[in-house]
């Protein structure tokens, strides 16, 4: 695969990760670690020659020495190394060995105040943000410009929320200062966000950026809990936005491999980044089953020129929960992967730590589903296993089974008709629905009375997760044929019979669309139908669907087949027929 | 996870992988091999309480009782190991010591007579078969009642072709004697199957059977050398069927763990057992990146009484390549891993063997993609690779991306009708495929001129592959509603105007559906919306084609916008109107 030898500062869980990766191409790997038996080099036996280990300290430059001396490509696992002797090394190799990401690129990012200072010049959008001494002076002075509440932040060897304080009130300024210590500081404006949000990007040695989905990620104590990927919004530009910004920002350092871009999503739409990790990180986790290509092995090909592989999704939905340690035994992370056994879906990652302790990292689970609701009702039980966890984070996060007669915070499929008055034609559709489990939102959408609410929906439903929509109307009818023009997703039209023309007016609306833009029609008044022809769309995403609508079939005919024994028993004079 | 250790005879590829899983689940390994440095020993750090090894044969008593005194379960990577000692090892440790799967089991499936007996004796389909000596006349006799070819196989340690003969003529018997050497044999009828499937099937310590799906393997000199994850056929019965066989195979032994079934496929339908391997397989390697749960995990949660993981891919479709040496060297492999780089949804797995040689199984590769032809089209490159690929090969099992105006051997949309006079309605259909580089198929199917194809058609279309169908017909237009119930996919109508009513009867006959079957009805003649549709029902499945919609329409968008500029420059009375 390549002849080339990777050393490695550090050896955590992303060190180990990454030698995973290595193993299966057969790259050689060298880890720097002074961890005894660190979770890296579990994986590294001295009997194969393609994974090896030093003992030592990363930030130790007589070990960063000895360990560049045994390898072409050097990369780091952690951001916290020391990138002078990395430069020093690189130079004194005449550009023998490789560095990567360059020492300059991780000398900015592990100080945050340069990190900021660097994406503001690239004019890339950063919070407000000021130098500030450890000084009461100084902080009041900030805390003047850029109101409060206010994070106080050390420029340096800060991670996981330590070395961050946020201040709401200046009383608070001198337990902000004994907390940080005497670390260089800087000041951030307080930014009220409405989620947070990530992209990994890896870039390669001839400076191209390719961008992994836009990933949601909810930290708890300020270290990382869940990961969402793909983030469905009801802003059908965000994605595109998110991983614009994302991908210009790692195109602004230099030198090869796979960085992380954490981003904060404000309200009204606007993105900050908030930090950047060169290196994998633990918004990519779930890449490893969920993408083509995880963002390990991308790291490694970065670095190594390779071809770089795929960023896409494979699965539909995925999340990443982090096990963390609660206590220093590993007793609740293992009641939380006794229950993930029983979860379909779910990988189970331990990272061999030999001791737990309250908020390290000893492992992650993936989830993988075939829809969003799928994965949030697999996240349910796992979130309820953790001690940590109050029944509102649980609600807020994982879903239960969708609840018949009310729509899904995470629908497939959007029932939509031009009035209340529809409702009897589209109650069918959501029975159907209820019926196969199937995910969805019952509302009213009023092409001539709500346009500008048509418009919204329409715009936003591939990218709020929507994959089928049913609309129903009557008359002029023409709901489901603007819902259509205004998205790419399959839209069904059901015409609803008025009081005059027998719905032949509605059924015309909706099927003589012109060329460009299809309506899928069904008979008019059949909501059913409706909702039957959503299953078998679905089932092009979700192949379990075909044998639930066989069986659904199948159970019609015994029906029919039932009758035809009663027709027979009881003689036709007899026969009651049922009204519908 | 578990406290147990596990003791795994043999230490090559699928112990290595074995080991992988157990890694992320902090389970406790041990294995046994003779090899210095063989693929799982790579994985098992000395630094690692959770990994560790023996040097030593599987095959030598003394090393296995070793092993059995460090652990808690016993299990194997390869049938041909001492079956005799592990039973009484078993025995000794009173129960204490499980072995998975049983020694009994492993002892009847080593020797393929016996394997047959059994099978046969609890009539599970099996081909003729029956003991022969090692002599032209003994062989003489049983040519003479099972017929010519004929299948000699060695009872014992064959594996990858090692161990059969095909005798084609009774000439060839002392050729045959020599080749199978001293060991004792047994005759098999031969098969002439028209494919090669296999099932992977995990039974947990309490005799629940679950299976994986119905692969397609393809053998190379004797050689696993492709698998194809689903199999896809036009017989709807097939998947069903295979998997019950081998389950009930399964279930007629006894022990925990993993067990891959191979099976011949007939041309008439009907299945034979080939053989049984009581551990993971070759043909299921591919469930690492395509199943919930892999055929490794899986084996390790059912040997340690954990529960078992869901069987149930997570892609659409998946292929296996086995890497087999060429040479003395890697040249040819890697030139294979070379291009594997450069293609999206592949993952490349080598062994780490220290030496190759031709015929030695070096490593695979696993393909992920979102159809049958996007993976045969991503197939392509790797057989082509192949020095002992031939052009025939590579055209049999891999394919170029659709070819306009012809069927694709792997559709996903059915485009069917009434007559050869509707085409020039359905083709706009199929050129709208061609855009988007949908694998597509178009044919006549009547509904009335012949209903015995309707049916085969509509009853096969979803084991086949096919996501949706597009069905044109005029007047009574029975077709699209024919095929709507009996097939579960969504199916799109085409109302297609005769000479009389102005299409209004085949509109109302196709959209006018009883509740139960939905049909999606588009306007009359517009073939163009039909294949719209279908592009906008795939998006459910290959969700990049919701960017791809969203193109067309911007790009349609700026069509009649181009006009409007026209019509300002040229002023209405200069304005040409384009006929359509």
């Amino acid at each position: 695969m390549s002849e080339k030898i990777v050393g490695i500062l550090g050896g955590g869980q992303l060190g180990r990760m990454l030698a995973a990766s290595a193993s299966l191409l057969n790259i050689n790997v060298i880890i720097l670690d002074a961890g005894e038996n660190g979770p890296a080099k579990q994986l590294l036996a001295p009997l194969a020659p393609h994974l090896a280990h030093i003992d030592g300290s990363f930030a130790d430059p007589d070990k960063i020495r000895e360990l560049a001396s045994r390898v072409d490509v050097l990369t780091v696992e952690i951001e916290h190394v020391d990138a002078l002797t990395l430069e020093e090394i690189r130079v004194a190799t005449e550009g023998k060995l490789v560095v990567h990401p360059s020492p300059s690129t991780i000398q900015i990012i592990q100080d945050k105040y340069r990190q900021k200072e660097h994406l503001a010049s690239h004019n890339l959008p950063v919070s407000d943000f000021v130098s500030v001494e450890s000084s009461i002076e100084s902080i009041s002075e900030v805390a003047q410009k850029l109101g409060l509440p206010l994070m106080l932040k050390s420029r340096t060897l800060a991670y996981d929320g330590r070395g961050n304080f946020v201040l709401r009130d200046l009383h608070q300024a001198q337990d902000a200062i004994s907390a940080l210590g005497n670390r260089p500081l800087y000041a951030e404006k307080w930014v009220p966000f409405s989620k947070e949000i990530a992209v990994m990007v890896v870039r390669t040695v001839d400076d191209q950026v390719h961008s992994y989905p836009v990933v949601e990620t909810v930290h708890k104590d300020n270290i990382c809990h869940l990961v969402f990927s793909p983030l469905h919004s009801r802003d059908p530009s965000l994605s595109q936005r998110a991983r614009s910004i994302a991908e210009d920002a790692i195109r602004s350092f230099s030198g090869a491999g796979i960085f992380g871009v954490e981003m904060f999503l404000m309200a009204n739409g606007k993105i900050f980044i908030n930090e950047i990790a060169p290196r994998p990180h633990n918004s990519g986790h779930y890449t490893i089953e969920a993408c083509e290509t995880s963002q390990y092995e991308n790291h490694l090909r970065a670095i190594l020129s390779l071809p770089l592989g795929s960023t896409a999704m494979k699965v539909p939905s995925a999340a990443m929960l982090n096990l963390i340690g609660y206590s220093s035994s590993m007793t609740e992370i293992k009641a939380t992967t006794d229950v993930a056994l029983k979860i379909p879906g779910v990988s189970v990652h331990l990272y061999g730590k030999s001791e737990c302790r309250k908020g390290r990292k000893m492992g992650h689970i993936t989830i993988v589903a075939d829809s969003d609701t799928q994965l949030r009702t697999r996240l349910r039980p796992l979130l309820e296993s953790l001690p940590s966890s109050s029944v509102e984070e649980v609600d807020r996060y994982a879903s239960l089974p969708p609840k018949p007669g009310f729509s899904d915070p995470n629908p497939l499929v959007g029932v939509i008709m031009g009035s209340d008055s529809d409702l009897p034609v589209m109650l069918p559709a959501a029975r159907i629905l209820d019926h196969f489990k199937i995910p969805y939102e019952l509302t009213i959408v009023s092409a001539h009375r709500t346009p500008d609410h048509l418009v919204e929906y329409a715009r936003s439903a591939s990218t709020r997760g929507l994959r089928t929509i049913i609309a129903g109307a009557g008359g002029a009818a023409h709901l489901p044929g603007m819902v259509a023009s205004m998205t790419a997703l399959p839209v069904i039209g059901v015409p609803v019979k008025g009081s005059t023309l027998d719905g032949v007016d509605s059924l015309h609306s909706i099927v003589q669309m012109p060329r460009g833009i299809p309506v899928a029609t069904v008979a008019i008044n059949n909501g059913m139908n409706a909702g039957l022809l959503a299953v078998r769309i679905l089932s092009a995403g979700i192949p379990g669907l075909i044998d639930a609508m066989g069986q659904y079939m199948k159970t019609m005919e015994q029906e029919v087949l039932g009758k035809v024994e009663k027709l027979k028993d009881v003689g036709w004079e007899d026969y009651q027929v049922k009204k519908t």
